[in-house]
């Protein structure tokens, strides 16, 4: 039994995190944190944990020390925080954007500001456990791959790993609202963010960074928002190096993705869940991830979808944690989503 | 050809009317006001609007003098602009709840704040058509029905000038998201909001006073938001004063809305589409109202859908001009509403 | 470990039912029927099932004998197959509507077909644990409320039992789409069903014979289909016997629901979460409920949400099941719900 | 005044045509044939048209000689009829897919079935009006390009006529259920539908090869069902020929669509609105088109939006038809659009 705090437990992120983490048998929650809600019941914030939970927020001032912290606070925001709050805790685990980039040239490029910690960035190991499971086993500071990244590095890895698609990639991403966090904006209203096919990033989306730091592919990647308020898909087209055929590349996804928990190649020949589709996934870790060949064999479009709060976010922390402890790495986890919903 | 000017020009009911407007033939718009917005272009609030107008807010500081001026301002603050901008224009069209009710009393019950004018209230006709036709054509002010309210007003005027229901009334109605105007708080946000079957007012809705004035029925209202942006209806329940037939009331609705540009009485034995279904209605001036006979014909069940920002709202004020100026009364509301949407 | 088959498993039903069972500790799937899809993967029908379960489907004639069979059968098949299956096993739990009736002429009213096995009618414990739990803790057969009925009944029950409400109570109910089950039809398409607020049972919806049944209050209940795939809400409208008090009408909630491990009283001054909503509910095996006083203390308004296809079925069912077993009764039914979602 | 006849009225294209007809002040329908509703009225299938005409559907074999014929059947069934309906008017609009392609092997690739007028192929002028105006003048048979084809060549026509972009683009395109018409099947139910992000051709979607004969491009497209109605959206990704900046893109577009009534540049630097989204075009037959350039300038984005019942589909065919006329290019077409919607 090990105790967490979570720091920026208010948001959406955060609060997945405390469904998760009171679920956990091997876990007990110490601190929630939120400075805009500090005294209050964090079931005010997140009703569904009503009857699970009487914990208060507390101000990140307040922190005690833990085994483990949780940032669940937005991008530059950590950075900020986490020099002051390393020694309260051996062990750290970031879910914003902020040490998920090796090189701070390439941080200032995607997220407009100089990171204001660079010293640390190599000192985190990627949360993205079916590329870095082995070093995962022992990383005290892990920090979570972005919810679009983590599908894409999904759908991608076995190409690039096989060396079958040329380098150059184009990824559209679809993404639900709960993506840009608890917004009070007029652009985040209902009325206005309903039914949307709005483009948010018609190039350059930050997330191509660490799909390129991980694949190794020049993807370029952009972002679009869709009805939904959880969820994330991504379709990356790419043209195969020499002509190829489903069967080959159905065997290349089969064999690297053996034994992985939380991924599930879905590419069938019939029905209406032939490919990933988010919908099936929310609340639960899996990442599904689909491929299909053109009929001339020479282009390949690689799929992925999860919940962008939980493989995309929380769940893809606790995963880690489990690996980190040496737990069964589903421990927590189980749930296994909702159909129809 | 005659010229209005809109105050409140920004919110989601003035956008409504911009675009009625500027569709209508024998109108021009002067101003359209909007204190946030002054001086930017009236399509960067209402997108729809692009290439349809190269108006821009002003402020209603520097509203000149017009032939019309419609109100669309937030309860509360049209009763305080009104004294001031009313000597601008011979005619005023209010779109908010300011003027509706009769008596004082009634909207500091509902409203929360004591009426700033309240001799004014008496001044105003109501624009509801179907019920005020007459009144409608040589009224100088004019006071637009809530959304809800409107539609529970057409839903059980027949049955009570008929006589047939029982006086207390249930009415449970619902609402899409933009039924709170342009909202940017968290309850608002799209991922908050979406998929909801929010109850927000369990008991005493404010529009229930509107409609016990217009219909003399003891009604009680409930209003629940729903996932949609756009609509309203409402599911009115009565008691029969004696035994009734479906045929009976049907004659009874057809009677009462026969030749009514603008209310169809929708009530059918087969199909998908057997009730009033806001659905249908979007963007169009159509008040659908039906009923229902319980199998021991002791109880009623009367129904109406709307938009609420047009035949609850932009449009219902664009027929009342119509009427006022003896203009034909589906002038610039020919829209029917798509399918499906 | 008990072994336990489920009849009619390709629909909604009882897919979430395989889903309950597959994370049930104490349970094991023998069988699951479908004559449609035999032979066939139930991950086929249930994609969220993907990598749980390599089962498949059945014929109902090659049932073997199990300790506990589950009807997910729709309403009129049940009665027609239980006969035949009754001897497969000790214990029957029906999802159906064909044996929640206690008289066989409310069933003919109501679901408009004689009953064929009338005389059955009386040997089903209903399974509303919060009512009749220890009836449950020794029936062998249970038969599961109708989702809008369990929401009606746990609404009202203590309204009810307190004598506080005048008898004539007026429901509104709200329904997402999965309440029909597998649709096919073209009013159950996307196109046609998206975001309608379509009333198809005006008056007399059949679950209001079973609230009638089980709270002796003379209801009447319309019902309404909303944007929403799973989902109930149930707003009910009573006049009290006397003047209460909110405080009165909350001891009397609390009292009554004190210890329920799924009914949480959700009746709050604030906040966009104030009343019962299934959009925080979903996949969990909770019923919210909720109330609230009329200004004047003369009327009241009784709330609840639950998801229809747990709480408001499968879920219910697995409920019973650790009662009649003597396990926790939250065994298998920990999740909590999502938010945002 | 002319009179057009719709055949195969009963779909959602076919209703849309009523609609716009209907309201067209040049035209008057002459039938509505649809061979299952035959004999019923067309509000029936189009409940929005309800008191706007008492017309009924009729059989195809019925069909009296008239003005123009337009054909909103299905691929492969308007070939099949075409033929034997050509001498019943001397004008012909099909808005099927089967005379969009001028060649047969191609539409045999993509259509999975050998044409069976081939002959006819080379006798359509393409109903792209941005592209063939000046054909359209005296063409009298006409062919509308499909709804994704048609966004798609809006977006792309700037970049491949001036020359700007490498040949070979992707094409991801997202469209609401309408797209496959009035569909009964499970897949299309509201309950599986609802909120998906359904990759249904993830490589070679047929409009692809449209976009070809149009743009001459080696686009490659993938096409995305998304939680919406109507709406289509594509998200189209070249590299440039050489580097090149947002002000000469600009330039590119806006000179291109210059004058044109119903297509709007929408690239804007601010704003959630800054895009081309099928929100605000509903019911409208603007095609919305824009771009946006890589931070290096190496990588372009052409996006655009469409109602495709309208712009892709009705409202183009209305539009050819007055292009056809010599009316103005809006008679009939003057719906802006709804904000929110």
């Amino acid at each position: 039994m090990i105790k967490v705090s979570v720091v920026g437990a208010s948001g959406y992120v955060g609060g997945e995190l405390l469904r998760l983490l009171l679920g956990h048998p091997e876990v007990t929650i110490g601190q929630a944190t939120s400075e805009r809600l500090r005294g209050r019941r964090v079931d005010t914030a997140h009703p569904n944990l009503r009857g699970q939970t009487d914990l208060r927020f507390s101000s990140a001032a307040d922190l005690a020390s833990t085994d483990v912290l949780l940032f669940a606070t937005p991008h530059r925001v950590t950075m900020g925080l986490l020099p002051d709050l390393v020694a309260r805790a051996p062990m750290l685990i970031d879910l914003s954007g902020d040490f998920r980039l090796h090189e701070a040239g390439e941080y200032e490029r995607y997220y407009g500001v100089p990171h204001s910690a660079p010293k640390l960035l190599g000192e985190f190991a990627s949360g993205c456990p079916e590329l870095t499971r082995k070093a995962l086993r022992d990383a005290d500071w892990i920090s979570v791959p972005g919810c679009m990244a983590m599908a894409a590095i999904l759908a991608l890895t076995p190409l690039a790993a096989a060396g079958i698609a040329e380098p150059e990639v184009q990824i559209s991403a679809l993404t639900g609202s709960s993506g840009s966090g608890r917004a009070e904006g007029l652009a985040s209203s209902h009325a206005e963010r309903s039914g949307v096919m709005r483009v948010f990033a018609p190039t350059g989306h930050r997330h191509e960074a660490e799909v390129r730091q991980h694949t190794g592919l020049a993807v370029s990647m952009t972002a679009t928002g869709v009805e939904a308020v959880r969820g994330v898909q991504v379709v990356c087209q790419a043209r195969a190096r020499s002509v190829v055929s489903d069967l080959e590349i159905r065997a290349v996804y089969r064999e690297r993705y053996a034994g992985e928990p939380f991924v599930r190649v879905v590419a069938q020949r019939r029905g209406s869940h032939r490919y990933p589709d988010p919908k099936i996934l929310l609340g639960s870790n899996f990442c599904d991830v689909g491929f299909a060949v053109a009929a001339d064999g020479g282009r390949l479009t690689a799929m992925a979808a999860l919940d962008n709060l939980v493989k995309g976010g929380a769940g893809a922390a606790v995963q880690c944690l489990n690996i980190r402890m040496g737990w069964p790495e589903r421990r927590g986890l189980e749930f296994p989503g909702l159909h129809p919903l």
